[in-house]
């Protein structure tokens, strides 16, 4: 039995206490300050209120206040911000780590520099380390197709843990491996946390298919739009054609970018590519914002739509694209990419330019 | 315009009329001896009763024993039938074949050989033309996620067109290339039609993931299965995670079987690979036959279930693994693959192997 502190107490985070319960660790939350009424739940009665689930018994909930408490001992530190949560992981979270104790992230997302270069949160996080713990923090992170309430529910779910060593990746795996949780390892972590990233950019491309099959059929309502993007929900057009294309365009695109950022982009056929963009499409907040931009409607009114969701494919969109025009890329290798980095930014009606798709 | 003739009028064949009479020609669709209906039907009306719409009025519809008047002048033939039709095709239309007119297939397969070679069609095609035609008349393949019913509604869809000759191929994409039927050309025929046969095979894989999460939600019915089948039906119990994974191990395992068959195993990871798996998937008798199975129906219980539709699933899966076998393989890795084939052939019961998937 082992320690371990999840901190960050969104939905993912919060559901890696499934395999941490079901390995008999003892399993601290803790919250950051935007998590408070979560926490203030999960203390009472064990309920978790936007997975909708209640956490395993072994869960022990702390506040941000109680943070240094809750990593006391740790053998296992899970990150579990979104990546608009890393600011304050980094300066809250980083100068009380202890040296040795590995670092596992959730969080998603790639950070652009001027220069054009990609680099992954397990990275930045390492960079950003008091000085005096430099290269003592193992930082890893989760990769590939993982909706988080089917973790809880012990559903057969295979992913990618990355990081730059693999004996402390074994003994991550130790710790959260199970009979339904089924950990791939890699030293990719450009590898992984590139597709990783990448695919809620491309579910917003597959899904602007959606969209564009929706309109034809019937008016914009709230209603419908949210029908349209739960999962197993009735699909009110199916239309599979255009929807294959883009998803292949965006497995092609997703291997040219990991490629160039210098990680194996045959990982963008596999798990961390084709498989997390496959259960990405089915439901949730990426599809929605796809399916609304692909009904014609125009961004700026899609965020009023959305108000309040974190729109993360917007963020990885944006910057892939700048870091793409900062190397000088031809945008022609990556049209899906430059298409929808229009849409959000310069305001470009939906398009598709098929001429310009495939090798 | 140009003579295109249509040799086999089962559903994708004769969808083929679609982007064909966009372009303008003149396009002749001859059944085989099972198609009577089929071409009496599109005689009468224009319409075909299996796909239920009407062919464009620039079909001339011809019964099997017209077949010589309806090659007549044609610059291009296109392959419309089934594996199944495979023989019949050779010998009937091979020896009407004038030298030069190309033929394009849509059938879908791989012919295993005794020391575990794998061979599309195209190249059992050309093996099979009367000696003094040999090497005289170029066969071509498309491959590539294409519903028909979608083809002839004018959906945006992309495709590979493959064959030994990038002239040719440049020639028959001028006669078929419209504003949504987007066209891709390469001469590694191993690659797309690996993929396209296999695609089959897995996507009979992912399905079983549909059975299971079925299982646990509602007694088996006729009609929960047929809706559970059509596209765009809602889910009874929407469970993504174990799908996925599937899905991922499916392209993996695609990349290996088409690389060791001599094609480019990327391909797996891209528009004929996951991006037909993607559509496969969806609905349709792959998709039925895997449902059933992941229930825990045996096979035998499921072929009367299915009575009447082909299974092109349970061929390649059984060719390839009987291939593989004859290679010395090893099993474990294609986990998937010998799995599916040990409960299609050996009775086994659906046990998904988890912890061999992945890399």
């Amino acid at each position: 039995m082992s320690i371990i502190t999840i901190v960050g107490a969104g939905m993912m985070g919060s559901a890696m206490s499934g395999p941490a319960a079901d390995n008999g660790h003892e399993i601290r939350l803790v919250g950051t300050p935007l998590d408070r009424e979560i926490i203030d739940s999960v203390r009472e009665t064990g309920f978790h209120p936007t997975l909708h689930q209640q956490l395993p018994a072994a869960v022990a909930a702390f506040q941000a206040e109680e943070l240094d408490k809750a990593l006391e001992g740790a053998e296992l530190v899970i990150g579990g911000v979104s990546s608009f949560g890393v600011d304050w992981f980094a300066e809250h979270v980083l100068p009380l780590l202890r040296p040795g104790v590995p670092v596992l992230s959730v969080t998603k997302g790639l950070q652009d520099g001027p220069d054009g270069t990609l680099t992954p949160f397990p990275h930045l996080l390492a960079e950003r380390l008091p000085e005096e713990k430099r290269g003592m923090i193992p930082f890893n992170a989760i990769g590939g197709p993982c909706i988080c309430f089917e973790l809880l529910e012990r559903r057969h779910t295979m992913v990618y843990f990355c990081g730059a060593d693999l004996a402390v990746l074994e003994k991550i795996r130790a710790l959260l491996s199970t009979d339904y949780y089924h950990i791939q390892l890699t030293t990719d972590v450009m590898g992984v946390e590139g597709c990783v990233a990448l695919k809620n950019a491309y579910a917003m491309g597959v899904s602007l298919a959606v969209g564009i099959a929706d309109r034809e059929v019937g008016e914009f309502d709230a209603a419908a739009a949210e029908a349209l993007c739960t999962p197993g929900a009735p699909d009110r057009n199916p239309v599979y054609n255009p929807q294959a294309a883009l998803f292949a365009q965006s497995c092609l695109e997703m291997r040219r970018i990991v490629s160039l950022a210098g990680g194996d982009g045959a990982l963008a056929g596999e798990l961390p590519g084709a498989g997390d963009l496959y259960v990405t499409i089915f439901g949730g907040r990426t599809r929605r914002l796809g399916m609304l931009l692909g009904r014609g409607i125009p961004f700026t009114e899609a965020q009023e739509i959305l108000k309040g969701v974190t729109l993360e494919a917007v963020v990885i969109i944006t910057r892939v694209a700048r870091a793409l025009r900062a190397r000088g890329e031809n945008p022609d290798y990556y049209p899906l990419l430059f298409h929808m980095d229009a849409i959000l930014n310069d305001g470009a009606e939906v398009d598709l330019p098929w001429s310009k798709f495939g090798r």
